[in-house]
């Protein structure tokens, strides 16, 4: 699996080019590309800027020697590099199993040109076969975000952290419900709908935005575009 | 005007009965109701528990005797009572001038009846027609969301703090950016697509869903309902 994760990674660096601002994404997958991508910077001596979506995409590009600049310096986003938990046949994601979703959403919805990093274990028939939707949720609100998601035929568990106690903090200070739902027909609707719940500071599914999917397979990278 | 609050504020105190959780909103209208409930409460020996919309409600709700309660503590909210900055015929409202919008919205839209306290100056034909809509943000994407503001034909200024450098942070540690939209013709819709800018964490149109509305008018209190 992680071969394939590198795999992918490493095919992701054909479409930087020099003098390019990089949306940085969060996950296993993304941390081999922003440790590659340092690479090349090094070895190339571009003129690159990553915008992390997250404290662990900020802390390798900083080992990995790519200067990093926040998203207000920012004229625009070139690219964005990022993984995710589910690809459906339209390139509808599930993403937010790291709980940076909504910088992810924030960065990857204004990249010039979004691209998405996954193995072929992430491919699935449609949205919400494996994986729950994360979403990030004001704290004083968990609980009756949790009793209306059962609208929707979702079921809905407040996310514990591991080393630390009691329920996981994003790094806005929010809670993360992940909520299984049975099937998610129209992965655009329910994206508006769940972000229209007061209390929702955003969700992990990323309808139509993704402009192409890298898929790492064990015949080769597999290339999927909208 | 002070005076025409506090009459409103008296009126509101009617749909209040003992054994009730109500929400205690934010700003100027809603102080005087919650001074007049406290009291109420000591010489009635009610039985209220309050649950605050902000740090304002809740530092008067201990100040004036009502006991409160987290959100996720409460089976329902029975009644909020709340501001607005503007409040259209259809009672529709634009809120946020005190940046408690998101909490207000989550307590707001949970209750079993949303009752709204203004004077007659609130009362608008449009929404937009005086006020800007404050839109809470993550902090990283307020130049990004600011200039796709432009689409709606809004223009956003980041609002800056009083008693302190720089800008306002919200009691959610993002930041408010005042949206002057030219005419808001159907607030529903454009509340839906505010929330769905990645980066938005709420908005200050509250449409469909104030039940009542007491007015403050020097003829009296005038009630509006849906």
């Amino acid at each position: 699996m992680e071969k394939l994760k590198k795999m992918v990674a490493r095919e992701a660096l054909k479409y930087i080019e020099d003098g390019m601002i990089v949306g940085l994404g969060t996950g296993s997958t993304t941390a081999h590309f922003i440790q590659l991508l340092g690479k090349l910077v090094m070895e190339e001596e571009l003129e690159i800027y990553g915008i992390p979506t997250s404290y662990q995409a900020k802390l390798l590009a900083l080992e990995s020697g790519i200067p990093i600049i926040d998203l207000d310096e920012a004229d625009a986003i070139d690219v964005a590099i990022d993984g995710a938990d589910e690809v459906d046949p339209d390139l509808n994601l599930i993403k937010g199993r790291g709980a940076a979703l909504t910088m992810e959403k924030i960065i990857d919805y204004r990249a010039g040109t979004f691209i998405v990093l996954v193995d072929e274990s992430k491919l699935v028939d449609y949205l919400g076969q494996k994986m729950p939707v994360p979403i990030e949720v004001i704290p004083a609100a968990w609980r009756v975000i949790k009793e209306e998601l059962e609208v929707f035929n979702a079921t809905a568990e407040l996310r514990i952290a591991k080393n630390k106690d009691g329920p996981v903090v994003t790094e806005n200070g929010n809670f993360i419900l992940d909520a299984k739902f049975e099937r998610i027909e129209d992965p655009l609707d329910i994206e508006i709908e769940l972000n229209n719940i007061p209390g929702v500071v955003e969700n992990g599914i990323f309808a139509d935005i993704a402009d192409i999917v890298l898929v790492g397979t064990k015949e080769g990278v597999k290339k999927l575009e909208r």
